[in-house]
């Protein structure tokens, strides 16, 4: 699994897959640029006269509802539906589901209206969306009730998608197989759409594996072992962000091979 | 007062208060982010279905108007009026006011339309909102005829606000006592949206501190004493920027009784 | 040539032209940084209620739209008229033209509406656009049919304007002249934005530089210069990036002088 991978990390750097995101005007850059230093290539575009156009030349389409409003969920849906004809990979950030109703059914409505690949969110949030209780202040989580297990692999079979709940262990599942990725540091807490970012690298690695739960974890394990390794190097959350990006940028297949901590739950 | 200004600090991070912005496209990420290494936790949202739920759960709100429009002003109003009902201070941005007549009148809209605990501005865009003169070229203060002592007092006085005037040194005032802040850093001036997320912080401070004379100067203290510790160990703006953030990070509230430099002035 | 380029370095940072930008919500923060870094001052403005006010107290207007919409076209073409009546260099930056019919037709729609002083975009850009069979997937050039020469003439005589053609050697020509930019770095392509940014300090350069083939030379001489001191600071894209922001700031006319690699091709 751990192998696989750097296998994965090499070959999104050998396809270059272009990322269409629709996400927060708050981590725009932040995503971009890690979109490029992991290897792929990313555009962000909302018009609904372009998107449907522009979705069709991705290898994935990322929608993030961090700052949303009606014309931009219009877009999603849009895009998305256009993804689902060409059977391109749809990955969700449901960024503060929980905070408000508009949040809460925003989540909800994407998830009936299309079929959706990968769920990536905090706890709160996905607790919030699968009604089993998560807490959200802001677009913090504060809590779930369920395990982080049982919340994926519950939320996993309700929206009939793969769903990964982050957080010190990250938890991943279809509904049957559930993986844990161990890596990440805490430091990623102290910067904002770290989350976000996630999200963006694995919708670069769904672009190149369709085995979504092998996808969702090497994607996470990536991310996680870079911020590992980047925190030796900082002195506080902005160096700590500039290693971090750093390190995405220079991981090698060997390096992920090697520092890679998934493991098979269930 | 320079050791409130430390205790304060101690009291954001126990309370992490929700920080509400809506706020403009430039600067989001570094407010957010700066939000977070002060030890609050910030939340962008601007739809008109979601700004009056979300401020109920925040612990102040920001409005700043550096990329306004229309509807983005409406959802100004609109959350301000909710939290102005719920007793959530307020806290006014008006960047580049001066500049053009939308964004005067923005200004005083707002400013009617609302009761504002605080106004955190430049010498330029605070005069010319009070009609004293200030003079704005694009979002950059040029001048104002009046000094910042009459310029603070007066329109505080006027707008039955806390207004703090930033600067070389920092005026706060309420009409009657003024103080004075003389942290800062010329590098601040180097990077853009550093106004703005003072204003951020300064809100912060206003969550777990409802004298705003007291929050707002404490506010400008601990960010400028940032920017000095920060300077030290920096080769540009850029450079001085990844050091700022990790130090606002890293300040301690024994740091901030030691190096604030808050001065009363009448 | 290369001793005039930091004769206007020098000039911007004397005169501090307002560069009014509409530009994409993902490079908002690093645009406006640069254009503070090399000595200008920015403004992002949007709302048509001031982007003609706005702009009259502009030294150059930018045009970017990597993040388009139906509402900032048509701001867009209200401040670039204003521009044309006031006599303010526009400066256009067709991101992703050729990736969708809206951003092909939106750069047409500029050029036809617009007297563009500067086109800055890459060889699918700017080959898309002019017809010569340019390949973009989604923002990233895949390349171009013609020579960058040949592209740049052409599409200079074709739109009665200077177009400049950024790549390994960057090629700037008015129909008649052209110069090559030999300055610049690998690295600028890890990151997002980095084209959007040369375009910015493209505008700075028009401000204070009326022969435009010469402003854009020696802008993109000097942002390529930045960039080759920066890598040698650097380990990854990221740490690049600071250094590289840092040194613009830093950068001396004497510095430029010396390091600027203008030269005349036809």
């Amino acid at each position: 699994m751990n192998e696989h991978a750097g296998m994965l990390l090499a070959r999104i750097r050998e396809q270059r897959p272009l990322i269409h995101q629709i996400t927060n005007y708050v981590v725009m850059t932040d995503t971009a640029n890690v979109t490029l230093h992991i290897g792929a290539s990313p555009v962000m575009a909302h018009a609904p006269e372009e998107v449907e156009e522009m979705v069709q030349i991705a290898g994935a389409l990322v929608l993030n509802y961090g700052t949303l409003s009606t014309p931009w969920i219009e877009a999603m849906i849009l895009a998305g539906k256009q993804a689902n004809k060409s059977g391109i990979p749809v990955v969700l950030d449901p960024v503060g589901a929980g905070a408000t109703r508009l949040r809460t059914e925003t989540g909800h409505r994407l998830l009936r209206a299309l079929k959706v690949a990968i769920v990536r969110g905090n706890a709160g949030e996905v607790g919030a969306l699968s009604g089993s209780g998560g807490e959200v202040k802001g677009v913090e989580s504060v809590g779930a009730t369920e395990s982080a297990v049982d919340l994926a692999r519950n939320a996993a079979k309700q929206w009939n998608t793969v769903v990964a709940v982050t957080g010190a262990r990250d938890v991943i599942s279809d509904g049957q197989r559930v993986l844990g990725v161990d890596n990440g540091h805490e430091w990623l807490q102290a910067r904002t759409g770290t989350g976000c970012a996630a999200t963006a690298v694995t919708a670069a690695f769904a672009a190149v594996e369709p085995d979504y739960v092998v996808a969702a974890a090497s994607a996470l394990a990536v991310y996680g072992l870079a911020a590992e390794l980047a925190a030796r190097k900082a002195n506080g959350p902005a160096s700590f962000g500039v290693a971090f990006f750093d390190q995405i940028y220079n991981l090698t297949p060997e390096m992920v091979a090697e520092g890679a901590r998934i493991v098979e739950l269930v």
